[in-house]
C-alpha cells in the first residue's frame, strides 16, 4: 500500500500543520482553554494532513496527540504526525492521562458540529471542568490561507477554468440542466475534482455544479445563497433539475472546483443565441461589482463597507429589488469565504469583519428575475498585501453560445 | 413556480405522511414523549415531503406543526401539510405554546444528528423539563418501506441497474479509475439521480460510484465498510483514485442509486481479459453468500444468524481471512439497511436485530486480497411476506469486458 499511496497521494508536510496548531494555540491561550480536542473531518484533516476517525488533542503546551479508531496504517501514510491507536473511546481519559492533561480542565470542542449525543458520551468520559465551543476559533484560523494552501486552492481553480471552457462544446438547445450539469460535473471530475463538495452548517449539503436556466434560478431555497434551483426532487431540493435549456434564456453555471481539500467558487452566464437588454444590463451590472470588490480588497478593508458599496451599485443601476435573490428572497451578503467548506470566513456581508492578507473569497454579484431567471458572475479573489488576486483567467462576460 | 414546480416534482400524498407519524407516535407513547422536535433534513423528508429550513413538531395527540423558517413557499408547494412561518428561533416557544404544549414536558430531539450548541440552544428556549433522544425511533420507523418508498427505490435500482449495463461500454485498459467513475456518474445523474447520496453518522460521507481496481480495493479506510478505495485526496480517502485499470485485475463497481430521496446501493464485479482462478473461486463464494440471504431471508429471520450463515460459507471456502475486508480490516456485517441514508436498519451482521416485512436492506459479500484487490457482490433485498425480492435484473457473475 505505501508504495501506491506515495505514488497517488501529496501529503502536507509537518512544518506546514506545526504552524497552523501553532496559530490555533495563540486563540486557545487566548480563551484560557487547557487542551483541545479536535473531531470535525476537515479540522483534522487541516492539522494532521488525514481524516482518519479519530482525535486530535491539542495542548495548550506540549506534543499533540493524534489518536485513531480506523484506519492507523492510514493514517499514518497521511499524517506527519506519529500516530497513537485509540481502541476505544473508553481508552480516552488515559491518554489524556498520559500526556499529562488534568481532568477538571478547560476543554475546548467542535460544538458546532459535534453532535449531542457524542458531546454528552464526551463530557462523561473527560469529567472536563467545562466545555467551550471552538468552531469559531478554528474558522478564524483557517480564513488565512498559507502557500501551500495557496497552491491547492489554484489547482481547485484550474479544475473550474477548464469546466467553464468546456460549456460551449456541452450546451445545447433542449437538452436538460441535468445533461449539462452531467457532462460539466465529468469534465471536472476526470481533471482530478475530488467530488465531495463541504458546506458548513447543519443540514447544508452542496450538488455540483449548479446548472440553473431561465426560471429555475428564481426557486427560493432552504440553503444561504442567491440561487440555488429546483433540483430533481424535493428530497434535495438544489441544483440542475429536469427542466430543458430554451434559446435566449440565461444560463447560470455555478461551479465548485474541488483539490486536496480545497473548495473553490466561480459562476458565469451563458447563453444561446442571445440575451434581453434588460439581463444583459443586470449581467454588466453584476461585473462592475465583481471587479469594484476586485478592485478594493485589500488587508484592511471592511467586508460592511464593500458589502454596502456592491448594493449601492446595484441600487444606482435600478436593479436592488434583484440583487442577491429577488425580493424577501434576497440574501443579505455579496461574498464568502473559501477554503476545506465552501463557506468560510470572511463573509461580505453586513457584519463586523475585515479583510487580512491571505484570505480567500469569492464575490458572487447576482441578479434574479423570478420570469426570466438569473444572470450575474461569481470570482475566486485572494487577499495580498497588495490588494486582491483573481484565481482564475475566466472571463466574465455573458457567453453566447 | 408553481406550474413549473407541478411539471417537474412528484410529491408525496397527505395519507402517505399522515400513516408516517402515525407509526412514529407509537413510539414516543411507549417512551412517554409529549412532543418530538424534528430537524435531520431526512426526517424532515420522511414526515413532511420537504427538508425546506424548519421544524416539525409532533404532539403525541393533536395536529403537528410545520414551521419553517426558509423557503415558506417552496416548503408549500413541498409538502401537505399547512405550513406556519417560523420567523425566528425565539418564536419556537410561541408556537409550541399555540399547539397547547406545556412548556416543562418530555421532549424528542434527534441527539444522534443535532449539533451540540444547537441542541443547547434549543433546550434552553424550550426550558423542556427533559430531553430524550428519538434518532433510534425513528431510524426504526423509517426501517419498513410503504409501497410508495418501494416505487421510490425501484426507481434508484432502476437507476443502478442503467449504470451497470454501461461498465462494459466505458472500461478500457489504462484508463484511471475516475475516468470510469466519471462516466458512469454522468450515465446516472441523466438519467435522474439525484446526485447527493447520504451516509449516516459523524463525518461520514459517500462519493458515488466507487470503482476500485486491483489493489485500490485493499485500502484500508475510516468508514465502516469492506472496501473503500484511495480517493484523489486524504481529504475524501475513499473512492474512485488516479490508479490506472490493468488487464487481468478485479475491478469494482459499487454503485448507489439515489431517486426521489431513497438510495439503493449494489456492487458488481468485471474484469478485462480474465481473471486469476482464486478470485474467480472467491467471488462465486460471494455469488453463494448472495443467494443464500436472498434464499433465507423473510419475516422474523435473524440478522445475526444470516451473518454467520455468511461468514461459514465464507470460511468453509477458506476464505474467511479475505471476507469482509482482509485481517484486521474486515467489518463484521455483511449487509445493512438502505432508504434515505444508505446505512439504515436492518444490519445484517452480530447484532440482535430481525428482518421484518417492508425492510430494504443489501446484502455484500465481498473478498478482499491485500495484493490482488477484491471481488464480490451486491444486491438489495425487499423483505415480503413470502421471502426476498430482489430489487435488480442485473446477473451477479463477474463480467469479463
Amino acid at each position: 500500500m505505501q508504495e501506491e499511496f506515495s505514488q497517488l497521494f501529496d501529503t502536507v508536510s509537518e512544518e506546514e500543520t506545526r504552524s497552523r496548531i501553532k496559530a490555533f494555540r495563540e486563540r486557545m491561550y487566548q480563551r484560557s482553554i487547557d487542551y483541545a480536542l479536535v473531531q470535525v473531518n476537515v479540522n483534522l484533516f487541516y492539522f494532521t494532513g488525514t481524516l482518519q476517525r479519530g482525535i486530535l488533542l491539542i495542548p495548550l503546551r506540549g506534543e499533540p496527540g493524534l489518536l485513531i479508531q480506523k484506519a492507523v496504517e492510514r493514517a499514518e501514510l497521511e499524517s506527519p504526525f506519529p500516530v497513537r491507536e485509540l481502541k476505544s473511546m473508553k481508552q480516552l481519559p488515559d491518554h489524556i492521562r498520559d500526556m499529562g492533561l488534568a481532568a477538571a480542565s478547560r476543554v475546548g470542542l467542535e460544538l458546532q458540529e459535534v453532535p449531542a449525543a457524542l458531546f454528552e458520551k464526551l463530557r462523561t468520559l473527560l469529567g472536563a471542568g467545562e466545555c467551550v465551543n471552538i468552531s469559531e476559533d478554528l474558522l478564524r484560523v483557517r480564513s488565512r490561507k498559507s502557500p501551500y494552501e495557496m497552491e491547492q486552492i489554484k489547482r481547485s481553480a484550474a479544475l473550474t477554468e477548464k469546466v467553464f471552457s468546456a460549456v460551449p462544446d456541452c450546451l445545447r438547445e433542449g437538452m436538460k440542466e441535468i445533461e449539462l450539469a452531467a457532462a460539466l460535473q465529468a469534465e471536472g471530475r476526470i481533471a482530478g475534482h475530488q467530488e465531495i463538495m463541504r458546506m458548513r452548517g447543519f443540514n447544508q449539503e452542496l450538488t455540483n455544479p449548479h446548472v440553473l436556466a431561465g426560471t429555475s434560478a428564481a426557486a427560493p431555497s432552504f440553503a444561504d445563497v442567491p440561487l440555488a434551483g429546483y433540483g430533481t426532487t424535493a428530497a434535495v431540493a438544489q441544483g440542475a433539475s429536469h427542466r430543458r435549456i430554451a434559446r435566449k434564456e440565461p444560463v447560470i453555471v455555478d461551479y465548485g472546483g474541488g483539490y486536496n481539500g480545497y473548495m473553490t467558487d466561480e459562476t458565469r452566464s451563458f447563453a444561446l443565441g442571445g440575451l434581453e437588454s434588460e439581463l444583459v444590463r443586470a449581467h454588466t451590472a453584476a461585473m462592475e461589482v465583481a471587479e469594484y470588490v476586485e478592485r478594493n480588497s485589500g488587508p484592511g478593508v471592511s467586508c460592511r463597507e464593500l458589502y454596502w458599496e456592491a448594493v449601492g451599485i446595484a441600487e444606482r443601476e435600478g436593479l436592488g429589488e434583484h440583487f442577491m435573490g429577488y425580493g424577501r428572497h434576497r440574501v443579505r451578503f455579496v461574498g464568502h469565504g473559501i477554503g476545506l467548506y465552501i463557506n468560510e470566513y470572511p463573509l461580505i456581508g453586513d457584519v463586523e469583519d475585515t479583510l487580512e492578507e491571505g484570505m480567500v473569497f469569492a464575490v458572487e454579484p447576482k441578479f434574479v428575475f423570478p420570469d426570466k431567471g438569473a444572470v450575474g458572475v461569481e470570482i475566486d479573489l485572494r487577499v495580498t498585501e497588495n490588494g486582491a488576486q483573481r484565481l482564475t483567467g475566466t472571463p466574465l462576460d455573458v457567453v453566447y453560445c
